[in-house]
């Protein structure tokens, strides 16, 4: 049997990213965001979203790029203060000892010490209420040579990437192999 | 030492989706979705990206109204086949025993077998290039009540959504309990 919760922002499952920018002034800054998605194949692009409150979102406009980048498990709680603290009167890559390296194709700085980063291109603004959504035209994935899997591409469970589930606001690790993708569901088949 | 892979579609984690629409006879159809997330907490709004060659694509359109289905790891192969088989040609919900039900709400069914629907109304489109990305308002969310929580919000742990990653193509579940949001980041606080 159903219930109905209401309109809430809630959906499963959400990811654990940081947003790497460089503010007015050159310094790097990064705040966590669970609200985005890939939402393009071809120009690969990216979605994420800010309130327009946080210090990231100016850099965002001033600089038209930024960089998505995936934390590890054993980095949930360096993301978790990223989301905390702000930019604006903290430097957040002091405080928790990770190390912003300038970017080679975009205008904003990417974390050394996470598995996997994608240094975007702004390509789209949309202000839809509390946040604003930006389309990021993906330039460049660049991944730890050590999270490579076999197919040489990231090997999501060497990457160890966070879920997040909104509303109960826990972080999650990835679990359990499934199965493979455009495969398993032959067997509905006719 | 990090390797470039170019500009690719892929980021971890992925959710798995499955978006339900009628198309123009009123006939439910659903397709299995990677490309979203969450974009606003108010109006709580999710994105969810399709490609304009899929059946789902003018139904949205038509009907300015699609759900989200949120499957569980059961119902990962089910998923998959959404994703495999075409709305044109195939009734996906009767090759996979699946029942559409109609939305309280919106001009679209929702699959009365999974752990957690969103209803939405289309809120905006933006054509990207192979993808479409569809903004829409999230107007109620419903749940099975054996997956809530105590805290009265679905329990990820219940609801056992899936996790997809990209390029390499496959399912993985949710894991391990990293710890609280807003909390476990306190630490690097001055």
């Amino acid at each position: 049997m159903k219930k109905s919760l209401g309109a809430k922002a809630l959906v499963h499952p959400a990811p654990v990213w940081i947003v790497a920018t460089y503010d007015k002034d050159g310094k790097p800054n990064a705040m966590a965001a669970a609200w985005g998605g890939m939402c393009c194949s071809k120009p690969p692009c990216v979605t994420v979203s800010l309130r327009k409150a946080t210090y990231s979102y100016g850099s965002i406009l001033l600089r038209k790029a930024y960089t998505i980048n995936v934390p590890s498990e054993t980095q949930v709680a360096e993301a978790d203060y990223f989301g905390i603290a702000s930019g604006e009167t903290e430097d957040k890559f002091t405080a928790t000892g990770l190390t912003p390296v300038k970017s080679d194709l975009v205008d904003a700085p990417y974390i050394a010490e996470v598995p996997l980063v994608l240094e975007c291109k702004l390509l789209h603004t949309f202000e839809i209420g509390l946040h604003t959504q930006f389309i990021g035209e993906i330039m460049d994935v660049k991944v730890e040579e050590d999270v490579l899997g076999k197919d040489g591409f990231p090997d999501i469970k060497k990457v160890k990437p966070v879920v997040y589930a909104p509303s109960s606001r826990v972080y999650f690790g990835v679990g359990e192999f499934l199965g493979n993708a455009y495969t398993i569901g032959k067997k509905f088949e006719k």
